[in-house]
This record gives C-alpha cells, structure tokens and sequence, in this order.
C-alpha cells in the first residue's frame, strides 16, 4: 500500500506525545472544568435544561458544551462533559443535584443498603455518555485529543455513603474503620463499575482517561493504600488489558507525601497535581516516573495579572524541563473571567 | 548552699525530656481537645455557662475543664483551656460562637477594615487566660507539664477574613493573591499580637508554647512559606527572645511535603502531624531534626478495639524509636467514648 505512512511519521496530538513522555517546546494544556460556569456560552445551554444530569445525559448537548471551549481557546484536550455521579447512579443509587446545593444521594451506610445496588442496567443508563464520546471523536479537530473520566472509587463511595459533600467524611472513613470488609464490598463494586464504564468510553472512542481521587487527601496512610493505591492499580490493570494504549491519568488530590506511592504503584501514565504540591519535589520526586499533570492554582487564575504571570512561568520554568500537561491543581472557579484564560494560553505557549 | 541539687538530679517531666529530644521507655501522652465534650464532666460545667468564650474568660472554670481529663486519665500534658479566636476578640474584633454552628466574626476584608483593629488594651482583655495559666501553675500535679497555645496567624486570618469556618478559604487567598502587601499588614498585625500572647501565657507559667496552624494545608507552596512559615518563624524567635528555654510545637497540618521546610526554617522543637502523614516518611525527614507529636486518627480512637490497638501500636513502633509525644492528628471527636481514651492510654503506657 505505497500510500500508507508509517506510523512513525503521522504527526501525533501534543497531548498523546507529552502522555508518552515527551518534553515539547510548550507543553499542552487545558483545564479541570474547563466546560463550565465561568462561560457564558455554557450558562446558555444549561438554563435550556432543568436538571443537571439531564445535560449529561443529553448527547447533542453534552457535546455542545464540551466543544465550546475548544472553540473559544483551542486547548489541547477536550474532556467529555459529565459528573462523576453518573456511577452511583447507574448502579441505581437515586442522585440529585439542586441548584446551589450540590448533589444529594440516598445514602448507602452498611452492607444491607449495598443489595440496592449493582451493575444489571448500567451501561444502558450510561448509552447516552457513551454516544456522547462517538460524537466527540467524529466532532473534535483533528489535534485535540479526547478524555473520558470517572471518579475514583474512594470519593465516589464518600458521596455514596455520607449522601454528597461532606466536611470530614466522618460516615464513609467509619465506615471503612469499623467495618473494612463492608466498605471494602462497596469499593469493590465502584471499582468494578469504574472499570468497566471507562473501558466502555475507551470503545467509543476516548484516546486517554482520568480518574479523579477528589477526596483521597483525608485519606491517612493505611486507608490511602487500601481505598485510593489498590482500586486505581486494579483499574489501571483492567482498562489496560483491553487498551493497552489508552493513557491513564491519576489525580489523588491533597495525597502530600502519598503521591509518590500512588505513581510507583498504580501504574498510571501521568499524575493531576493539586496547587499544594511544591514544584521542586514534584520534579525530582514524581516527574521521572511519569509525566505531571497541573498545578496552577485556580485562584491564582481568578486574579489574573503578574500573579498569574508569576505563577504560571515558574510552572514552566520548574516542571517544563520534563514531561508536562499544562493544568489547573484543581477545577476552575466559575468567577473566573474568561480573558484570563486567554491570557494563561498565551503565556503557557509563548506568545508574551 | 548545700541542700541545692543540681540540676542534673531534678527528675524534669516526662513530657519536658521528649521535646528536649530523649527517647524515653514509653512517649508521653495527651490529646489535642482532651478537655472537652466527650468527657460528661466537660458537658455539666459547659451547661452551666451562657457563652464558649464566657467559659474560656473565667478561669475558675476555665481551670476545672482543664483539670478533668488529667484527673480521669492522668496526661503527661494539660493544655490551658481556652480557643484561637480570643485573639481577634482581644484585637477587636466581634467574635460569637452560636451553638452547633461554629463561629462568627464580623469580617475583615480589606485595609480599611483593619484600622478597626489593634493591640491596645490586647492584654486586658486576655487577662482572665493569663490568670487561668496561673492558677494551673499551682494546681497541676508536679509531673504533668502545662502547654500554653494560640493559632498561628494564616488560621486566624482566616476566621477573621471569611467570617467563620470555610471550606475553600476563598476570600482570605483571594485577598492574599490580590493584594499581598494588604493582607501582610493582617498577618503581621496577628503575627505581633501572637507572639506578645504567648509571651504573656509562658511569663505566666505556661512550660510549652503550641502554635495550630488548622488550614495550613490549603495553602500552595509561595503561600505557605509567606502566610505559614515567616510569620512562625517570627513568633518563634520573638518568644525564644523572652524565653529560651520554652519549647514550642508547630502545628501546620496538613501541610504534606512542606512539613519538611516548615521543620527546617520555623525553629520549633517539635512538629505536631496530621494523621495523613505517613510514619516512616516523618521517621526519616522530620525526627531526625525535632521531636514528633501524632498522629493517630481521631476516627481511629472512635473505633477502638483491635483499630485502635494497631493504630496505636504502628506509631510506637516506627515513631517511638525517636522523640515522640504521642497525641491524635486532630481534635478528638465528641462521640469519642471515655474508655476508648483509658484503653489508648494502656497500649502507649505498656499495660496492655
């Protein structure tokens, strides 16, 4: 077939190569939340519907709000719209979401409450996410690359279990203390489904996928080996058997001194670091096992002028000398103005 | 004078040898909020007093609350009874504490509100502490050592800033990005009234100085080395100034890998840990410069039984080969019940 390249000389995405390990000139970016509030555009499409689910469960306009970004900066990566909440529910977990008020779900606090849920049913309640991503791929330019995502097990059991945003975790960490076969039967199942619905959005079309460990930080040590390291290792280990060449990116954010176990033990390709993690340590520790993800701070975004000047280059600076996606340590803050993030792009690429 | 002994030969307080760096047969003992509403005893003197900051400024029973738990379990420590926010309330500031609800402060958002704000007539308004000190001085069985304490000033300005307790501590970093040199003058201002505070706590017999950094770990690492570390540092040498030999213990938790730089350029003589902090880690970066304190997980303690017996063992068993006081990661929970402390008390005694 003499007009087949090899693959060698298809030019990949910037993001895929910086996954693979590579250093570039500027390292790609885009940002946790990047489909969202601070956007006008955004706002548009979600007053069009009453629920929030509802949006993600909305193929034509799921992809609508996860293109507007591409549109308006031209980040990078583009990441499909959804909550991580859709597990729970699939699993047949009832979830809401009221406005100002974050999600509420019935919540799970002991085995019997587990026999109400399983994975009869989920993919089907999870087609519309999955069209979603077919749409994506055929949608998105041909040089931004396309992550599917999930919660990870821990945090998605705290929602679980405390019944949505907790302050301490009390419930689920006690949960967990007083009966770790209990809790470790529901992490079981999250993990499970987790890999499975990734592996599912990796069919359809996701060229990399994140797991987001959003409450692994109140984790101590022996409960973040146990409920954060051991179900992210396992689910790394299954999407891998089936798509050996989907890079994952861990995100175990507020894991501190932790992160190190997390990327010598997970298999992760790259690790989302959050805004407390110090630069330096982050290069020597962590940056030659696996590319580093972040870890501009989101209010650092919000205040925009030298700050995010300042900020933004000694990422650059500290982190650029090795494998690096430019990223936020955490999601944008929806009072974020929108030229900031103009701005930030600028800069991350070199155009001062 | 031939009835003198020398020094030498005065048996000094166990807890006094451990942040003087000995490793002793078993650590010394106490709890962070170990007076306080899981003990009965606690709850029939709290009921008897209109107002939190009531029962802090009135040192008869201020004393009493302190006494309880070193009466019902024997610490090797008593902390004064009182609360960070007396602080801003000598400085000026309107402080309530509504039942269930945390506290309210009128805040402090910007440099004008702080001409509100001063030292004069400070201590006047923190006399009832400093006799509370006084009294304790002499009412304190000989081996129990007396820790006088206040928040360090990036937990206070919090308060101060947002009102009350927070979940992102959006405004006090927002004004800090914002407006660095305005919210400094904050810091500074708390920085001063901080160190006269515990200059005044140890002039009155208080033995050992604690400063709780509670939301450092929110902070990125410029943050934290500006609003954490300097102005402990100058607390610290302010109090060393006066008081050379009163050791103090820094608290920042949650401050991950920045421990390390804490420990280093702070010049505390002990670190007090959070319980995500993992033990070998601590063994090796920390001990080897100061005395730890931690780590055991409040949730731990609430569990008890086998959970508490190999949460407690596992920090003797990598932490007490150093200096160590052995103390929880946090304050004990209120449903903590009494004999769970009596059993933990057992297990770090060797009477097990």
């Amino acid at each position: 077939m003499p007009n087949s390249k090899p693959d060698s000389q298809i030019p990949r995405k910037p993001f895929l190569r910086a996954l693979g390990g590579e250093r570039l000139g500027h390292p790609p970016i885009w940002l946790m939340r990047q489909a969202g509030r601070y956007l006008p555009e955004y706002r548009a499409i979600r007053g069009k519907v009453s629920g929030f689910l509802e949006l993600c469960y909305t193929p034509e306009l799921a992809v609508e709000v996860t293109l507007q970004p591409i549109r308006r900066y031209g980040f990078d990566a583009a990441i499909l719209f959804s909550d991580i909440l859709v597990v729970p529910h699939a699993l047949g977990q009832a979830v809401r979401f009221e406005e100002g008020e974050g999600p509420r779900l019935d919540p799970v606090r002991d085995v019997a409450g587990l026999k109400r849920l399983g994975m009869e049913g989920m993919h089907d309640r999870l087609a519309p996410v999955y069209e979603t991503v077919r749409r994506l791929v055929r949608e998105l330019p041909d040089t931004v690359a396309l992550i599917g995502f999930a919660g990870a097990p821990w945090t998605i059991a705290t929602y679980m279990v405390e019944g949505g945003s907790s302050r301490d975790f009390a419930l689920a960490r006690g949960w967990g203390f007083r009966d770790s076969q209990g809790f470790g039967r529901l992490i079981d199942l999250v993990t499970e489904a987790t890999a499975a619905y990734l592996i599912r959005q990796a069919d359809a079309g996701a060229e990399v996928l994140q797991l987001f460990d959003s409450w692994a930080g109140v984790l101590s040590e022996d409960e973040f080996r146990r409920w954060a390291i051991a179900p992210a290792a396992r689910i790394v280990k299954a999407v891998k058997a089936r798509h050996p060449d989907v890079p994952i990116i861990g995100f175990p954010r507020g894991a501190g001194i932790m992160y190190e176990a997390y990327v010598a033990e997970t298999g992760v390709d790259a690790v989302s670091l959050d805004s407390t993690v110090p630069l330096e340590w982050a290069a020597r520790a962590l940056q030659s096992r696996v590319t580093i993800q972040g870890n501009l701070d989101p209010l650092v975004l919000l205040t925009g002028g030298s700050v995010l000047e300042n900020g933004a280059r000694r990422i650059l600076d500290v982190l650029g000398k090795g494998p690096l996606i430019f990223n936020l340590g955490h999601g944008i803050v929806k009072e974020t103005p929108p030229e900031h993030v103009a701005r930030l792009i600028e800069i991350v690429r070199g155009r001062s």
